[in-house]
C-alpha cells in the first residue's frame, strides 16, 4: 500500500467510526465532502514521511496524526470559505461545503471535524498512552491560540497584521506540527523537527503565491489573483518574480538542512527533494512571468 | 476556596496561558467575553462533585476536566447564538460574542474554544499519563460525531428530528461527560456514572422548557418563548405545567438512585437535593402557571 492509499484509507476508516444513522445525514455527508476527494494531503504526507525516517513503529498511532492533521487543515478550508471571510463558492474544483449544504452545516461541519481531529488521536493512541500527551499538544497548538491556525484566521479581523506572526500562523504552525507530529508518533522528541516544518510550510506559502499570480484557475480548482482581491499579502508581490522563486528555492534548501539525524534521513532527503521539484513553477509559468 | 472560586481561577489561569500579544487582540477579548462572567457553571460543578464523590486525588486533572467542559459549552453557545441559527443577540444579559464582535470574530471564538478545551487537557493531565485518553475520548464523544453538542445541533437542519437522539446530543452529552470526566479525573471507571448525567441533563433540559414558558427575560437574561418561536420541543408544550414538574422531579429522583458506590456519596447526595430544589419552579413561576 503506497502512502496516499494509506492516508485514504486511514481517513475513511476514522470517519466511517463516525457515520451511521444515529448521526445527521447532513452533517455526515457535509463532513465527507469536506474530507474527499481532498487536495494533496501535503501534510499527512509530511507526518508520514517522518514517523518512516525516525524509525515508526506504530502505524496505527501515525495513522491517527496524520488523520487529524488533514481532519484540522479541511475544518479550517471550510470555515475560511464561509460567506463572511473568503466567500469563496468553490473548492477543489468543486461546490465548497456552504455553497453544497448551506452555511449553518457548513460552521457544523468545520466544528465537527476539528473535535474530531481530537478524537481520532483518542481512539489511534490507546495502546501507548505516553505518546497521546505529547501529540495533542502538538495539534492543539497547531489549531487553537495563540499560535495556530484559527489565530491565524483572526490576525485577518485586526488592524494591524504582523506578517511573521500571521503566516507562520495561518499556514506554517500546521506544516510544523506534521513533522513535529510525525517524530512524536514514533517515539522521538518532536521539538527539533519543527524547523523542519516550518520552512517547507513557508516555502508552500510562497509556492502558492505564486501559482496565485501566475496559475491556472482550472488547475488549481479555484480562482487565481484573489490574493490582490482580498488585499492580503503574497510574495510575488513583495518580491517579483525571480525573486519569489528565488526565496523559494533558499526556504527548500534551509528545509533539507534542518533535518535531524535519524535512521531514515537518506530517504526523507530524497522525498523532499522530489517535493521541491514538484513546488518549482512549471516553464509555462515562467513563460507568463 | 469554595467550588465556584476554584471553577473561575481553573479557567482563568487556562485562558490566561493563550492570550498575549502574540494571540490576534480581537479573539482574545471575544473568548473572554464567551466565558466571563459565565452562567451557572453547572457542567464544571458537576465534574468536580463527582471527582470529590470518588476521592480526588489530583485536582490539576480534575480542573483541567471541568474548564474543558466550559469552554466546550460556551463554544456552542457562541456558534448556537450565530444569524445563521438561533440568531440571537443577548446571552447572559450582554450582547452576544457575534453582535459585540462580528461574525467572523465568534466562528473563530468557537473554534478556538473547542480547540482549547483539548489544549487544556494536554496541559493539565501531563502528570499522569494513563488519565489522558479516557478523558479526550469522554470531552470528544460529548462535542462531536456522532452523539455529541455538534451533531445535536446539525440534527435541528434535519427534516425528521429523532428527538430523544437530538436531545441527548444537544444537552445529555456534555452532562453525561460531566460525571464521567469527574469520575475519570480520580482514576475511577467513567462509565457507570453516565447516567447519572443523563438524568441530570433530561432535567436541566425540562427545567429550561418550563424558564422558556414561565421565566422572566430580564433574570434569564436572554427572551423566553423562544422554543415556540424556534420550533422546537419544549417539555410543557408536551405535557403541560403540572406534568413537566412531575417529569422533572422523577427525573432528579432517578438521578440521585444511580450514584454508583463511591467513598463521597453522601455528600454528593446532598448536593445534588440542593442542586434539585433550584431546579424547581419556584412560586411566582407556579403562579404564572
Amino acid at each position: 500500500m503506497d502512502t496516499a492509499q494509506r492516508i485514504e484509507r486511514a481517513l475513511t476508516q476514522a470517519l466511517e467510526r463516525a457515520a451511521g444513522p444515529e448521526c445527521p445525514a447532513g452533517l455526515t455527508a457535509a463532513v465527507r465532502h469536506a474530507v474527499f476527494p481532498g487536495g494533496a494531503r501535503i501534510r499527512p504526507r509530511l507526518c508520514l514521511s517522518v514517523a518512516r525516517a525516525c524509525g515508526e513503529d506504530q502505524r496505527t498511532i501515525t495513522d491517527a496524526a496524520a488523520s487529524s492533521l488533514e481532519m484540522l487543515h479541511c475544518a479550517s478550508l471550510v470555515h475560511d470559505d464561509l460567506p463572511c471571510f473568503d466567500d469563496a463558492a468553490m473548492r477543489r474544483g468543486r461546490p465548497s461545503v456552504h455553497a453544497a449544504f448551506g452555511e449553518r452545516t457548513a460552521i457544523l461541519c468545520g466544528d465537527a471535524l476539528i473535535v474530531y481531529a481530537f478524537q481520532t488521536l483518542a481512539f489511534g493512541v490507546q495502546s501507548t498512552p505516553q505518546r497521546l500527551g505529547p501529540l495533542l499538544t502538538i495539534l492543539g497548538a497547531s489549531a487553537g491560540m495563540p499560535y495556530g491556525i484559527v489565530a491565524g484566521q483572526a490576525w485577518e479581523s485586526e488592524a494591524n497584521i504582523p506578517l511573521g506572526l500571521y503566516q507562520r500562523a495561518k499556514t506554517g504552525a500546521l506544516f510544523a506540527a506534521a513533522t513535529a507530529a510525525g517524530a512524536a508518533s514514533a517515539g522521538h522528541d518532536p521539538e527539533p523537527w519543527r524547523r523542519v516544518g516550518d520552512l517547507i510550510g513557508e516555502a508552500y506559502q510562497v509556492a502558492d503565491d505564486l501559482k496565485d499570480v501566475y496559475g491556472i484557475a482550472e488547475e488549481l480548482g479555484k480562482p487565481i489573483g484573489r490574493d490582490a482581491v482580498l488585499g492580503r499579502p503574497n510574495a510575488v508581490a513583495q518580491l517579483g518574480f525571480a525573486g519569489a522563486v528565488d526565496h523559494l528555492k533558499r526556504l527548500l534548501g534551509e528545509a533539507q538542512a534542518s533535518i535531524p539525524a535519524c535512521p531514515g534521513a537518506d530517504d526523507l532527503h530524497a522525498e523532499l527533494a522530489a517535493q521541491a521539484a514538484r513546488l518549482m513553477p512549471r516553464p509555462r509559468e515562467h513563460a507568463a512571468a
